[in-house]
C-alpha cells in the first residue's frame, strides 16, 4: 500500500501500489476532473507532483501537457502509477471547454486587436531641446492622437533613461498603456473572461496569434449568497455594501486564477494588456460593481447596456494597471453578454436562412436570426438541466448518469464509468426520452399506471415502476448497483420539473417563431451553446421535445460560445465593433408581456 | 487675570483683563496672523470663540466676518476685549491674499464653467419601455455625447427611484459627474489650489457667482524633505516610492485645509465638482505623483507641458470623487503653472505696450509681454528674498523688520509693532537701499571703510558700522532695543547675498529684453506678483537696481495672480482655454545657454 497526500485539501489516502493518482482520488473522494473516465484520452486530470519525481513517459499522444508543465511536475493523474508514498496537488478545476479557439472555424476572422507595440528609438534632449519627456515620445508615434496617461507618464523618465530612449510603447487604440524599456514587440498578451452564475472561466490568450496560452476556472463565490441571480440581486439589494462585496468576490476568484496562469506560464501580469469579458446581465453588473436591484422586480430594468471599458486598476484586476476591461453589450435584463458572445462566435448574423441559437443553463437565452432580424428571449429554464431540484439530481461529475437506454432493461453510461451516484441534466433528458418511448410515461408527462399500459412493459422495466398513494417514481439504478447503496430514483415531481424547464425553453422557442412570422420547418439550423448543449443528447432533446422537430442534422453543438465570442472580442477590434452592432440590432421580446404566452407555454410541457 | 486656552495647541496664558486676544495670543508664543499690528485693519487674526460668548459690534468696517463667520463664533482677535476666562481656536493659518476675486478688475471676464447642472424629470420604466437607466438618463440631456461613468451608474438606479425620477444632472462638459436627487441647480463649488513650495493655499469658490466662500493656507509639508525644489527633487530621486511620499504629504495637506473649509462653511465635499491647480512644475510633477528626477540637472527635462485633468479619485483628493483635478499647464522645468496664472491675472497677452510681470520668491520667474510676443524665463533668486541665508533674516512674520530709514539715525518699521526680532525681505531691501542712499555701502555693495567716506555719515549712523579683521557688518537694532536682547545686524555676506539675488532677477530681465530686441525705457509696466511683490517698496526695489529704471508710477502690485489665475481657470472654460494658449505662445528663453548672461549678471550685481 502508499500513501497519498492530496493538497491543498490535505487529504490522506492509502490505496494499492499500482494504482494511478487518479484512482486514489477517486478512492479518497477529492474533486478530480475527467471526461474520459481515466483512459488518458481527455487530458482534464492534470496534477502537481513534487518536481524531481519520476514522471512516465508522456502517454498523452494529445499533448495535453506541454514542456513547461511537464518541467514543472503536472502529470496526468490517470496515467501515473503509484509505487510509492506521494504528495499530490490537485490542479484548479478546469472548464470543460478550454480547447483552443480555432480560428478556422471561424470563416473571415482575423486577428487584429487594439493593442499595439512598437518599438521606438528617441532622440536624447538638450539644453537646445528641451521638449518635456512625454512630448518626445509622442513625436515618435505620429498621426495618433494619444491622451495624457499619468500613471505611464509618473515612471517614463526613469524608463527612458534606462533603456537609453529605446523603448516599446504599448498603446490600446490611441491609449497608451505601457512603455517598456528596450525591444519588447514579440510579447502581447490579453484574457478573455466568461463569468458565469455558477463557474468563472479565464483565458489567457497570445494576441499575436490568437492561440489559448492557458485557462483556469473556478466556482463563483458569489455562490455563498445563493445559487442563482434571483438570490444574488436580493443579497445586493439587502443594503449599502453588498455590491462590493459582491464584486469583490468575482474580482477575487478572477485574480486567483490569474495569479495561477501568471505562475504556470511564466507570463507577467504586465503583459497582459486588456481583457475582454462576457456574463448575464447580472454578473456583469456585479462584476462592474453597479446595483442590479431593478433587474428582479419587473420591469427587469438593468442600469446600461452598451460595451463598456474602464482600466484594470479602477477594478483591481490584476492585470497591467492601465490595461483596459471590456465587458461585451448586453441587450437586456436578462440576455446579456453572454448571448452576445454566442451570437459572435455562432456568427448568426452571417448565416445564411434561419438560425436558432440556444444557451441552456439555469437560464435559456434563445436567439432567432434570419437574414433581417434578430429576436432573442430569455426564459427562467429553472435549476432542473442543472441537477438542482430533481431528488437524484447531481451536476455532470464523476458517478453522474448521463445516458440511459431502455429495452429489455435498463442500460446506463455514468460519467468516469464508476457506479452510479446521481443523474445529471444531460441523463435526465435522456432517461425521459427513453421512458417515453418504452411507454412508462405518458405524452402529460404521467407515470403509466393502467394495466394495459403496464403490460406491454418488459418486467425489468416494470417492476422499476413504484406507485402507490405516498410513492410515484422510476427506478432507474437499484441500491445494490448504486455508489451509495441507495436506488436512484426520477419521481413523478422530477418529471414535472424537467417538464416546466423544456416547456419554458420550447415555449420561448415558439414565441420568437411567432414574432418572426415562421414556423418550425424553416429553421434551417439549431445551435446549442454551453455545457449543456455539449452534453445533451441531440434525439432526446427531440424526442422530449425540447428542440422543435427538425431534422436532426440540423443541430449542432458550438461549445462554450460565450466565452469563443469573449476571445473574439479580445483579438480583433472588428469582432468587437460587431458585437456593438449585434446587441443594438437584436430585438428583445419580453415574453411576460406576450398574452400568448401561457397557452404557447402549456402546450410546450408535453412531452412530444 | 484671566486664562485663556489656545486650541488646537492647548496652550495656556494669564494675562490681564481687559487685554485683547490678539495680545494673549502674543504673550502664550502661539501663532497668530497679522499685518497691521492689531489696529484692526488687516483681517488676518480671525479666532473662534465659543458660540454665545458676549460678541463685541463689530468694529471692522471693512467687513472681515460675514454673518455666518459671526453666528459661529469667529472674531478678530485684536478687537476682542477678555473679561473672562475664554477658549479661544486659532484660525487656520489664512494666506495673506485670500480677498474676493474682483472680476471688475478683470476685463472681459465671464463667469462660465464647464460645470453645468440641470434638473430633469424622467418618464418611469415599463415592461414596454425598459430602457436602462443610464439611457434613459442620456435621452434627457439630448446633443451631449456623454461617454458611461461607471461611479455614477453605480448607484444610479436607488438615486432614480428614490427621487421619483426627479434629479439634478452634474456634468463638467461632456462629462457626468453625478446625479443627485431632486433641486440642486443651486449649489456648485469648486476648489482653486496654488501649491507653492512653501504655502498651500486652497480657496473654495461658488461657480454661480466666482465668489470666494472661503479660503486656507498651510505650510507646504514637502519642506521636512528640503525647503527647495532642488532638495525635494533630490528626494524623489533617492528610492522608488519617495514620490508617491511627496505626493502623499501635499493631497494630505490639502485635505485637511478641504475638511477644515468645508466644516467652517457646512459646503459638502460631494458639492465641489472641479478643482483648478497651479503651482510650479517641480510642485505640479509631485502632486500628479510623476517623477521629477530630471527636473534637476541640465538639461532640465519636466515630463509633461501641457494641461492635466485626472479624477479627484485617482489622486484621493477629497472632493466628490468623479470631480475632475486639472492642473493648469507648465511652460519649461522652471517656468510652472503658476507662471501661467500670473499671466492669466495679468493679462498680460491683452495690454497694450511692452509689460514685464515678475513673481519672485525661492525661484524668480519673469514674464516680458509685448503684443507679438511672450518671453519667459526663471533665475535661482536664491533664499534671500524670504529672509534666509541672511544672518538675522526671518519670514515676514511678527517683529521682523519690514521698513528701514536712516537719517540722523536708523528708523524701523516692524510687523506687529513689537520689539524687533529680525529682518525679512522686503526689509533687507529697503535697508539695503537705505544704507547705500546715506552712504553706508558703496554702488559694488562694499560697506565703506575709508576715512573720508566714514566722516559723512551722521554719527549715531557711523558707529553702528562694525568693521574690523574679524567682523564687517551694519547694526540697525542694538541688543537693548530687540526681542532677544541681541544686535540686529546685517553683515558684509548678507549684503553679497542680496545682491547675487537681485542681481540674478535683473539679469533674467536683462537678457529677455535683450532677446526682445528692446531697452528698459521702452517697458510700459511693471506688475509685481506673489507675497513678496506685495510687500516690496517699489522705491527702494529701483535704488537698488532689481528693477530697471521706470517711472515709478508704473510699477504694479497685483497680488497672489498665481492664485487668482487657478481661480479664473476654474471659473471660466474660456480663461481655460487661453492658459493653453499662453502656455503655448510663451517662448521660454534658457539663461543657462546665453553666452551673454555672465556678463550681464555681474554689471546687474552693482547695487544702482
Amino acid at each position: 500500500m502508499v500513501t497519498v497526500t492530496f493538497l491543498p485539501l490535505n487529504k490522506v489516502v492509502k490505496v494499492p501500489s499500482g494504482d494511478t493518482i487518479f484512482q486514489a482520488a477517486v478512492a479518497a473522494g477529492v474533486p478530480i476532473q475527467s471526461a474520459c473516465g481515466g483512459k488518458g484520452t481527455c487530458g482534464k486530470c492534470k496534477v502537481q507532483i513534487p518536481v524531481g519525481k519520476l514522471v512516465p513517459e508522456p502517454t498523452d499522444g494529445k499533448g495535453f501537457l506541454n514542456e513547461a508543465e511537464r518541467a514543472a511536475g503536472w502529470v496526468l493523474a490517470c496515467m501515473y502509477t503509484l509505487s510509492e508514498d506521494l504528495t499530490v496537488r490537485l490542479g484548479e478545476q478546469n472548464d470543460a471547454f478550454d480547447r483552443k479557439l480555432s480560428m478556422d472555424n471561424i470563416k473571415g476572422f482575423r486577428i487584429e486587436p487594439s493593442i499595439h507595440k512598437v518599438q521606438v528609438l528617441l532622440e536624447q534632449p538638450s539644453v537646445t531641446d528641451q521638449t518635456p519627456d512625454w512630448e518626445r515620445l509622442l513625436a515618435a508615434l505620429p498621426n495618433l492622437e494619444i491622451p495624457f496617461n499619468r500613471r505611464v507618464a509618473a515612471n517614463l523618465p526613469k524608463t527612458l533613461r534606462q533603456a537609453n530612449f529605446r523603448v516599446t510603447v504599448v498603446r490600446d487604440g490611441n491609449d497608451l498603456l505601457a512603455v517598456e524599456p528596450g525591444d519588447t514587440e514579440g510579447r502581447q498578451c490579453g484574457l478573455a473572461i466568461d463569468i458565469g452564475t455558477t463557474t468563472v472561466v479565464v483565458y489567457i490568450m497570445d494576441l499575436t496569434d490568437g492561440s489559448v496560452i492557458s485557462s483556469g476556472a473556478t466556482t463563483n463565490p458569489q455562490h455563498v449568497f445563493g445559487a442563482d441571480v434571483i438570490s444574488r440581486i436580493s443579497y445586493a439589494a439587502s443594503g449599502p455594501d453588498q455590491v462590493s462585496q459582491l464584486q469583490a468576490k468575482v474580482i477575487d476568484a478572477i485574480n486567483g486564477i490569474i495569479a495561477n496562469l501568471c505562475a504556470k506560464t511564466g507570463v507577467s501580469h504586465q503583459e497582459i494588456y486588456q481583457t475582454t469579458v462576457v456574463g448575464n446581465t447580472t454578473m456583469s453588473h456585479l462584476f462592474l460593481g453597479i446595483d442590479p436591484t431593478y433587474l428582479a422586480p419587473a420591469p427587469f430594468i438593468p442600469v446600461f447596456r452598451q460595451t463598456i471599458e474602464v482600466t484594470a486598476k479602477e477594478l483591481g484586476l490584476n492585470i497591467l494597471e492601465t490595461g483596459k476591461v471590456i465587458v461585451l453589450p448586453n441587450i437586456a435584463g436578462y440576455v446579456g453578454s453572454d448571448t452576445v458572445g454566442v451570437m459572435l462566435a455562432a456568427g448568426v448574423d452571417r448565416l445564411a436562412g434561419i438560425s436558432l441559437a440556444i444557451d441552456i443553463g439555469t437560464n435559456g437565452e434563445m436567439v432567432l436570426a434570419s437574414e433581417d432580424r434578430i429576436l432573442t428571449c430569455s426564459t427562467a429554464a429553472g435549476p432542473a438541466f442543472e441537477g438542482a431540484e430533481i431528488k437524484c439530481g447531481m451536476r455532470a461529475a464523476e458517478g453522474a448518469i448521463e445516458g440511459v437506454r431502455i429495452g429489455e432493461n435498463v442500460e446506463l453510461d455514468v460519467i468516469a464509468d464508476t457506479k452510479p451516484r446521481g443523474i445529471c441534466g444531460s441523463g435526465l433528458i435522456d432517461a425521459i426520452a427513453a421512458m417515453r418511448k418504452i411507454g412508462v410515461i405518458e405524452a402529460t408527462g404521467r407515470l403509466v399506471n393502467k394495466p394495459a399500459q403496464l403490460e406491454k412493459l418488459p418486467s425489468a422495466v416494470r417492476e422499476r415502476l413504484r406507485r402507490n398513494e405516498t410513492v410515484s417514481e422510476f427506478v432507474l439504478v437499484w441500491g445494490k448497483d448504486s455508489a451509495t447503496g441507495e436506488d436512484i430514483v426520477l419521481t413523478q415531481k422530477d418529471i414535472r420539473e424537467l417538464q416546466l424547464a423544456k416547456g419554458a425553453i420550447r415555449a420561448g422557442i415558439s414565441i420568437l417563431l411567432l414574432e418572426m412570422g415562421i414556423d418550425e420547418q424553416a429553421i434551417d439550423r439549431i445551435l446549442l451553446a454551453g455545457a449543456f448543449g455539449n452534453y445533451i443528447k441531440k434525439e432526446s432533446a427531440l424526442a422530449i421535445g425540447l428542440l422543435p422537430p427538425v431534422l436532426l442534422e440540423r443541430i449542432e453543438t458550438i461549445g462554450n460560445a460565450a466565452g469563443d465570442g469573449a476571445k473574439m472580442a479580445l483579438l480583433s477590434v472588428a469582432e468587437r465593433a460587431r458585437a456593438r452592432v449585434l446587441s443594438y440590432r437584436a430585438e428583445h421580446v419580453e415574453l411576460s408581456t406576450r398574452k400568448d404566452f401561457q397557452k404557447v407555454f402549456i402546450s410546450a410541457l408535453l412531452l412530444q
